[in-house]
């Protein structure tokens, strides 16, 4: 049976998953981008580089929110935005896209598909394991899509990145959420010179 | 003239400086001794090193709130607790408690003066930085005392330690505060094997 699992989700030391005034310019908020510093820097840790480079191992489908498929809101004016990431995006599986405007399912290149759903989170991960099959399910975010997930106890698996960033304002990931009271514990503790990677584990 | 300072303080992943349920078996909250296993380890890590090492220097006064200083509440029934730290406590100034009840002042040894300061946190620190003359003002905690001077924008340097744990609940400590529109930056990233401190500056 495959895990759910979110891996490479970066938060500043004030707890927060992107910045203010979210646009296309500023998919992350303002400040934002900074959360991934770790991730792209030219001469990347080793530890940075172990993690960023796992982050596809063994997912068989994905689960994002609408805003992290895109900046638009409300009804599809059309269907031509088709993702940030070009025509070939790096997730190679079915993606499922929570959404309450429906749109029709659509293929790319390189074995990626995107479905919309619009039955709600729970609908849409009891799709994302029936075509994960044995692999797991990523959960790719934003936060509020993960505080779903966390809130009803259905992520197994969280690796969460401080990045060493104050953003002030934006999407808080964790707060108000009692983590050890809906069953999660610290796992694995691993600091590189740009952030600190953490993982919880449901026990 | 001195600086105002925080150091050392902690806080777990999820944002808090003390877990739930502060009594005076667990003066930091169910789970909150953890939040400082990096700097009681046998085996310290350097980084974690320096920084413990340090706490003192150049402090010539320390503020910290009535709850740091001990577990009475209330009017004080008589003037026998005179902290947690024995005869000898590690400060080695004079230290002045922020309470709602008045308190004669008292020595210790070691250098060591506790007064109590009924007039609120910006008396208090004015009395601290009196006291202190040149040298530099340590406000020693809780998270409540650290919120009040930061949201004044009293505070000029935070070294804050993020501990790999999860508390669920208890003292939050920057919930609620855009420090950027505080004033204050990042200016400082040290991990080591235990914690990832961060330091920051109003700029």
């Amino acid at each position: 049976m495959g895990k759910v699992r979110v891996r490479n989700f970066s938060i500043s030391l004030d707890g927060f998953a992107a910045g203010p005034d979210q646009s296309l310019d500023d998919p992350l908020g303002v400040g934002g981008e900074d959360l991934h510093r770790w991730a792209f820097a030219p001469d990347m840790d080793p530890v940075d580089k172990r993690f960023a480079d796992a982050i596809m191992d063994g997912i068989g489908a994905w689960v994002m929110g609408r805003n992290m498929f895109g900046p638009v809101r409300g009804d599809w004016p059309d269907f031509d935005w088709k993702g940030w990431w070009g025509p070939n995006p790096p997730y190679h599986t079915p993606v499922f896209v929570l959404t309450h405007h429906a749109r029709p399912s659509f293929e790319m290149e390189g074995g990626n598909s995107f479905h919309f759903v619009t039955e709600g989170a729970v609908a849409a991960l009891a799709r994302a394991k029936a075509a994960a099959g044995d692999q797991d399910v990523g959960i790719g975010g934003g936060a509020s899509t993960v505080r779903q997930y966390l809130t009803a106890g259905l992520i197994d698996e969280m690796h969460l990145v401080v990045a060493p960033i104050l953003l002030g304002s934006g999407e808080p990931l964790l707060a108000g959420l009692d983590l050890p009271a809906l069953g999660y514990a610290m796992t694995d503790y691993a600091p590189s010179s740009r952030a600190a990677h953490m993982t919880l584990r449901k026990v």
